[in-house]
């Protein structure tokens, strides 16, 4: 049977770029081939999955500058059919675009805020008048490229190829070590990778609610590789707070520490236990499994 | 002396009305004259005040539904001269944004989820049949409006007013108390209010090793209102904690917790010890002093 894949589309964004990797991933370790099925949001994507229109979505959950995708948080709190299947990450090289020749006469840069972010002491140093304009993705910029001459976009060398675009300078992230954590999201639960990721809230306004959740992994040695906190939709102040813990569910001390913490949260998700793969042989990204 | 206030522009901005608000405030309570002074963007306007071209920056740092402004966040951990002076909120209210004239015949709507969960109850008595579609963002969701005339999107009365999009429906939103915090950035330093804001990192790959810094305060009955983690730019999984105490540096309870806090902590910059002033009179907004 082949599988299918949603993903923020169109073709040329970094998404497809993960999807298609996982794609290939699937195909050399699972013997199991896929269809892509770009989608116009990463809401919409998510909401595939939820309404059982795809197997999976592939999308972005972390930068290592930017921080969360927080609407990818939002959903996966939100629509408690959605289940995180496996993680992966992606390194992130940003390129200047343009169809004019030179870096002296441009005038206006356009691209996805985060994009823009990731290159923003690059566009300091090198393009400080420039007006910044955020797009909705880095391939939606491309679109402004024709309409003006003095404009440029920040985008993948791969959008470059695709709508052939000549690429001005590349390699303008600030870093070098720039990666995204892409999620496979499917609708199964996992239960027996080295990661697991949850979210809760706590009652309101208890000072210190926070140790104790805290405390029930420390005290085990469980070590949290990853927290976030996220307002709740009630008023500033009150958060839901989403952790990855590295352990397994099999684990009688990780099955000990989710079941004190159902005791002192008020509603408590378990987005799923899961490995980080490696899609992309040789390359650098964060600790692999 | 006139001062002179850096603010997100151009005109129009939902950072111009709190920089307006703000300079109102200032000439009410302290008949102190100001100018404002657009940027073209929440980092050149802190650099403005880095570089002592304006006296003050007023930035958002927070939304109730978007959750933090990264590029605040960042830049207050990075440049150590910016010093929060005041907080204050400003109200949030939904708008139902349309091309279409009539209610009726309206059969999708988008918006950021966290939107449209809080138009739920509105949406439930009003609009009971229409698909509700789920987008990156408010301003993503209007991009919507003009491909199908059947739809409409959830957003604020400026953006309606700055894609000129007829508004169908305002104050749609269930709960009044929908809010974006914004700061008063100067390079004084303030030490006599009630809400002090730090960061902090910690020593890398120590298990447990935010419990310590969370129970500093927790034992001594202090209250964080705020917690936050932005990735560090170094990886993937190593943080900065952003806190918000209830408490002032001239009380020796909160003095002794940050001198404990500094032992337990790899950097620890202090942002500023204020309060958060009501610019808005008759207006309903978080917890103000």
């Amino acid at each position: 049977m082949t599988i299918s894949i949603a993903h923020l589309g169109p073709t040329g964004t970094y998404s497809e770029t993960a999807a298609l990797a996982y794609k290939n991933w699937l195909a050399k370790n699972q013997q199991q081939q896929a269809i892509l099925s770009p989608q116009p949001s990463i809401a919409v994507a998510l909401s595939s999955v939820v309404k059982e229109k795809v197997n999976y979505a592939v999308v972005p959950v972390e930068n290592s500058i930017e921080g969360s995708v927080v609407i990818t948080l939002d959903m996966l709190w939100e629509q408690t059919s959605l289940k995180i299947l496996r993680a992966f990450n992606i390194p992130i090289t940003h390129t200047l675009l343009s169809f004019n020749t030179s870096l002296d006469s441009i005038t206006t840069v356009y691209s996805h805020p985060q994009a823009l972010g990731q290159c923003q002491k690059w566009l300091e140093s090198h393009l400080p008048q420039v007006q910044l304009i955020p797009a909705n993705s880095t391939t939606e910029s491309l679109k402004y490229l024709k309409e003006h001459s003095h404009t440029a976009a920040i985008a993948s060398s791969r959008a470059a190829e695709l709508y052939q675009i000549p690429i001005l300078r590349s390699g303008i992230n600030d870093r070098p070590d720039n990666c995204t954590r892409f999620l496979v999201v499917g609708s199964a639960t996992s239960n027996c990778g080295s990661y697991l990721s949850l979210a809760f809230s706590l009652p309101k306004n208890v000072p210190g609610a926070l140790v104790k959740p805290l405390q029930i992994f420390a005290t085990r040695n469980l070590n949290l590789s990853k927290i976030e906190s996220r307002p709740t939709k009630r008023s500033l102040g009150e958060y839901i707070f989403f952790m990855d813990v590295e352990g397994s569910l099999k684990d009688p001390l990780v099955q000990e520490a989710i079941a004190e913490l159902e005791q002192h949260t008020e509603v408590l998700n378990i987005f799923g236990n899961y490995d980080l793969i490696s899609v992309l042989s040789g390359v650098r990204g964060g600790k692999e499994t």
